[in-house]
């Protein structure tokens, strides 16, 4: 296990600089009136391919050699890292394939194909997956990328959090969603070093609350398919990502399927963003525990918003 | 009639920032390839109120006098307008009241309430809406501050494109929606004498184009209730908004129904963040006059961000 360094995060974050957006933090008068605190959304949202994920892949796939580049880069991934990585190797002019299930929403494999990535689809289950991505890397030789458990996406994800402390003064806490944990864990790289005052939450739904467990437990535990709107956050911790969670995060809040979608609705309809339902929980959790926000100055990371707009979870 | 000069707005800008964002410019790599241009969108939605009408409300109720503020100020609007004074009264701490028919959404009535203005309900006729705006003036004494026909609701306005201008270097052309007249004034009063080389477009409803055919027979026209997606274009252009659109403008353009809301769509889809059918006019003008604009930088007045999420358009 290589645990990435708070150099390998400040490196990427100049490696990352050209291929993506320093995203603006923006605040709400009415949310903050509403939760008795200061809010400040790290708007994720609007990075390039609608996702923080661009930071993580870009990193990766900009500190390949040129040898290596040539090759391209793989990865398994349904949702937004595929598209990020898709995104980054386009900007490099390399090769990139994603080995998603057939039963994966066209929406997500257009997306893939838009940014130049090849789609390889496989059979919806892990066997399937993991003998047809084999397939591709004997195939190419292609670099595989993981979508968090991998030290070039943790210190890419943690180049959030620095430039979030650059734009607010005086934080107490950052809240971030927690699903594999990579925000998390380039939440806690980047704070645990620079900002070792900020408290650091995760926020999960109740109906993939892995993490939450792992974290009141101890050790990992990993569900089998959890079911959730926020469909970002179904897969469970790996050994890097639980390694930063279970020594830097001070505590993990839970948010029902409601609470989560009235969130989400809340902030489209009062910040005028488009945010996709993982982003929502964090708010989501804030609302249910505004004792321990009360009065504070909280970063909240809106991690991403790509949704499909002709199925919003309100309808 | 009296124009607002140069001086007016710089005084304005002044006088409002404390009470309105300088709002983010976002930009969208995707919409560019596809226009084959760079589009600067200059985002009101993310505005105060959710609407750049806060910037003339703030201007008009800033500038009073302690003693006309304590009669307060009133206005007939049953859009952004009315929501925005009612957040500047609210600002001020001084009655703001809203004349509105009471056939207007319940959601309309509500922004206004809930940023502690009173609503006083009339019914959908002008003959009705003017008697009872007497009453409430003949009643309060309250300052009218017009929707748009206002010198320092126009100098408010142009504060927008001041902040443009100066986030984005080396501007071609700048296109906003065009209802009233407000904001295409104000970006007319200041272009005009901070960027004289900048063109300045506005972007009309094809079915609410009173604007373009007044434009083109070179006297107002105003047309009667029209029907349009775009709610916030619906209303005529008066004396003091004509002069800056005869004299300024460099040429108007317009959109049908379904490509405002495809516009709309695409900038929900692409650049993640929620604006009201009004706002998208200028995009779907710059789709359908791509020669106009090809390798050009323009700059997008998004101008707000209020809308039903229950019933999207193009559901």
């Amino acid at each position: 296990m290589e645990i990435p360094t708070l150099a390998d995060m400040l490196i990427a974050h100049e490696r990352v600089k050209p291929y993506i957006h320093r995203t603006p933090v923006l605040t709400s008068r009415f949310i903050d009136d509403l939760m008795g605190a200061s809010l400040f959304f790290k708007c994720e949202n609007l990075q390039k391919a609608g996702a923080f994920k661009a930071r993580g892949a870009s990193n990766a796939v900009f500190g390949l050699t040129d040898e290596q580049a040539a090759k391209g880069v793989a990865t398994h991934s349904s949702g937004n890292h595929g598209t990020c990585l898709s995104y980054a190797a386009g900007r490099r002019g390399i090769p990139c394939t994603v080995v998603m299930p057939r039963t994966a929403p066209q929406a997500k494999k257009d997306a893939v194909k838009g940014y130049g990535g090849r789609v390889v689809e496989c059979e919806p289950s892990t066997t399937s997956r993991e003998a047809v991505f084999a397939e591709v890397v004997a195939e190419t030789g292609a670099e595989f990328v993981h979508p968090y458990n991998d030290p070039r996406v943790i210190a890419g994800q943690g180049t959030c959090s620095k430039e979030l402390i650059e734009q607010v003064e005086g934080l107490d806490s950052v809240i971030a969603p927690i699903g594999g944990g990579g925000m998390v864990s380039g939440t806690c790289l980047t704070l645990s070093n620079l900002g070792p005052q900020v408290k650091i939450y995760a926020a999960e739904p109740e109906q993939a609350d892995d993490a939450y467990r792992s974290f009141k437990a101890g050790h990992i535990i990993a569900d089998d398919a959890p079911e959730t709107v926020a469909d970002g956050l179904k897969v469970p911790l790996k050994d890097l990502t639980w390694h930063f969670v279970q020594n830097h995060v001070a505590d993990i809040f839970t948010a029902s399927e409601d609470e989560i979608i009235e969130a989400m609705k809340l902030i489209w309809k009062r910040m005028k963003i488009v945010i996709e339902p993982s982003s929502a929980v964090p708010l989501a959790c804030i609302l249910k525990n505004k004792d321990i926000f009360a009065g504070k100055r909280v970063g909240v990371i809106i991690t991403g918003g790509n949704v499909d707009l002709d199925k919003l979870p309100w309808m």
